[in-house]
Parts: C-alpha cells; structure tokens; sequence
C-alpha cells in the first residue's frame, strides 16, 4: 500500500471509504464506500451504498460520491479528482467516473463477478471510452473483501 | 415502428420521449428523452437531460426516470416495466436498467461512439451481465436523430 494513495492505515481517504462502507452495512446496505478527492487531497465527498434506502437500484457508493462532489464545485467535471471506492467499480460507476472525467481511480477489492474495471465489459479499455482515469486496484484490498465477505455470510445465516 | 411498441406518431411512450427531449434541448441539454412504463403501460416517470443544470454528468435522461419510477414505486426492481428512451443507451445507463432490472428497453437513434448496448461494451452481452432486457432499436430513428442532429449543428453555428 502506497501512503501516498492512502494516507496511514488509518487515516486517508481509502479508510474513510471503509468506514463509510462499514456504517452502510450497518444500515443492512452492501457494504461498499467510495471518497472523491480534490487536487489537494482534500475529502470532497465521502459516501456509502444506498440502494435499500432509497429504494434506487444506481445509488451504489461511488456514484454519489461523484455526484455529491461535483454539486458541491459546481463543476461537472472532476478532472481533477480520484475517486476510492473500496471494491472495483460495477460497469455503471466505470461508465460515470469517465462521463465525469475523474482523474484517478483507486479501489480495494476486486469484482470478478460484477466489477467493469479489470472484470466484464472493461468499460475504460473500451475503443469508444472517451476518457479513461488512471486505475490503482488492491488498496487496502483484504480489508474490504473481509467486510463484503462478512456481509453476505451475515445474510446467509452462516 | 410498431404500434403496440409506441403508440400512435404523436402519442404513446416513444413519442413523450421525444417531446421530453426536445424540451431538454430548448434548455441547452444534449436532447434526449426518456419514459418508463409500468405493466399496463402507464407512464410511471418521462425525464430529459439533466447534465448541465445540475452539474451532474451522469444526469442522463434514462438514469434519471429510473430513478423516478423506481422512487415513485417505492421499489428498485422495475422487472416489469420498459424504458423508452430516444437513444441507445451509454454504458452507464444500460448497466442501469440491469441493475434496475428492467423488463425492456425500445430505443431511438442508434449511438455508433456512445451507444453501450449495439455498440462499444454491449453491456446485455457480456457474461457478467445478471439481466439483460429485451431490446428493441431504431423506434422513431430519424427523429431522433434528427433532433441530435440539429443540435450539435446549431452549437457548431452551422
């Protein structure tokens, strides 16, 4: 784990993204959270799934995330910005952090059933992919595969 | 263009979808338009473009009534409803309507460089896909097209 990309294990945007994946699975959400930060590092937005909440099948982490952060520029370009988000993007939220133009993305786990990053459709190596961010994948990648894991064998009663 | 798809040229979903475009364009919005239908084919949520007024890049017409229906319904499965939209839907959007589990989608204009269902990552097709609706395309094509068109043209002062 780069500190640069991360800060210390426990400080830094990709703990803050696990800790707003922990408090949604809490809340009975899939436990998958996602930060955007300025060119300064500073914390933009800092968001957890909300699907069951909102009954809103698109309110996965890193895409409000996104939203939030470029309501609150103003701007709806993020070009400036990484994204972390503790599991790889699904092709949904690879398709918006492009359409936002976000310079960096840096996620934990990988999805090998639902990821479009390294996974699936590959949405930025796709030839018609207009903008593609620099991908970091495997940040803090035990930590977060431990919370889905946990999540799901919580769901299955084992 | 099949009548039971869209109604008649000047009622019916495909034909709301193309005024609500349409009015996305008088308002400086990239036109297009998009309808949900629930079972009996009432229209449950019609939505333009919304990127620029809100600086929200993922503010495309299909996501946001998605949304809507869904939030109207209190249900983020819309497994019996169609998404008309007057264009091919970008990655973003079609990976949307699997995650909202969409019954199926009747689009507009084709998207050769957008488009994420016929072209690009064809997200229906890909293994990964968990749901993949029923598409129909090319419903009102050139009128669609034709606003797009007319759009881009008139931005290049042409």
């Amino acid at each position: 784990m780069g500190s640069t990309e991360t800060g210390t294990a426990e400080s830094g945007p990709m703990a803050r993204a696990l800790a707003e994946a922990r408090a949604a699975g809490a809340r009975g959400e899939v436990p998958v959270g996602a930060v955007v930060t300025g060119p300064d590092g500073a914390v933009l937005a800092a968001c957890g799934n909300a699907v069951e909440a909102g009954a809103d099948a698109s309110a996965h982490a890193e895409l409000l995330a996104m939203r939030a952060a470029a309501a609150g520029r103003g701007s709806r370009y993020l070009d400036d910005c990484t994204l972390y988000v503790t599991l790889e993007p699904c092709p949904m939220c690879a398709q918006a952090a492009s359409l936002f133009r976000i310079r960096r993305v840096v996620f934990g786990a990988y999805d090998p059933k639902g990821g479009g990053v390294e996974h699936g459709p590959r949405i930025f190596d796709a030839a018609s992919c207009h903008h593609r961010p620099e991908v970091v994948g495997g940040v803090r990648e035990r930590e977060a595969a431990a919370l889905l894991r946990d999540f799901f064998a919580g769901l299955r009663g084992v």
